[in-house]
């Protein structure tokens, strides 16, 4: 069972902008691309082609500490901080080296596409929610 | 003085992913579009050239409460919901027709670029802090 | 018959990058965003929910003559190029005032989605093709 | 000296969009990525922090072949295909196993940023141009 993944990654010069540093928008790329890298980490992928469920982003949120500039090293550690029966929820802090550069959160939940499109919420199923638990410790 | 601002928007192609809508990272996006034409309104340039000055981003959320699709009409309201010597937080809902699509919130600090590249929190100058006031009822 | 359109547009922040200029990526979604903006001129959408053919790209190109800065204001001038019965190709040309940024080209094709996700190449279905004619004079 | 680079790469959700493959304006990108980490190989930045230079792109194209999924792997392979005293042309093959799935090509120049932020072509100088060389049987 998973409970947390550590993604090393650079900044991209198509992530800056004209301040010269990393977008903010980027921050929640970032923390996704960590999600599903934890995802695949327990054998699964969260968009599977061919299923009709997914897992729509909820609620999220970032403070930034430090500003990141092009080519720059550093990890996003993401950590299950809570689940539910329908929802997952993530912590996340990002560093480069021994600097904080940021703190996020992410909640989402389980939904089935009906045939018209609409989206609604079901609890995890068990084959997905049994890969995953909550991380000792995540507010520490 | 100002205190809001209501953008008019149309989904892009190019902002939707595999599972059909708007991808989450756009929504901040689309607040900070609305940011910059509330400035631009005031007879501001968040980001001129030549300045020392940025306002880069403290804090953000975002909370979804129904997807966009492609070509979906919506709009961002943006209003400033409180003001310090050194920040500015805004607090942003964006809707579709009478559709509650999602509600935002960012903070924002004044800081001078130093010669060494670092950022340093200084008091937003006078001749910017007089355009804006916060918005009444902004809790509401 | 639709033969052209001319989308006005402004330079988002996000779509800046270290160098203090639109970065080249860019350009791209300008040209898009022209290209379906010219569709719904023609009444109709490029990718309607439901339908199971698209029009992916299968070439593009861009010079690049100037930059583009935080905040100008520019046009994208698309132009149909040239028809046959499965592609499109179009005509682009970016201003910003009297300046020319950039000039651009893009060919898109008619696909099928096939039920295991394949896409073969089909004719445009005539109640598109009918809505649309090559520009006079597209190479002066 | 230095002639070629191979990224290896995976799809990012973000990268999708609602038709289920990359959007193609990301293509750009993934060569953009692969050209900075072909400089790093040669110990050298294409954007470092206070110098007056820089290689703006002049133009760029993709031929699409094949549509890439989210997760799906692949492979950038940048080559340098000419050199001038003032610019440099890359060729590009994206391919996913066997798969040919795309041919680029991209011009960069090398600009001097004058005091009033306008750039003038310069020659590329000699500590960079000592780094590379152009690839055997690039047009292969």
């Amino acid at each position: 069972m998973i409970h947390e993944y550590r993604l090393a990654r650079r900044v991209q010069f198509y992530e800056t902008d004209a301040a010269g540093i990393v977008h903010f928008s980027w921050f929640f790329r970032y923390m996704e691309e960590a999600e599903h890298a934890l995802w695949r980490s327990a054998g699964l992928s969260i968009h599977a082609s061919g299923r009709d469920i997914g897992f729509p982003r909820v609620s999220t949120s970032f403070d930034f500490h430090r500003p990141l500039r092009f080519e720059q090293e550093f990890v996003v550690w993401l950590r299950i901080a809570a689940m539910t029966k329908k929802t997952i929820r993530y912590a996340c802090t990002l560093t480069s080296g021994d600097l904080r550069i940021a703190t996020g959160a992410l909640t989402v939940a389980c939904v089935k596409r009906q045939p018209d499109e609409t989206l609604v919420a079901i609890e995890i199923p068990p084959e997905i929610a049994a890969r995953f638990q909550v991380a000792p410790d995540v507010n520490a």
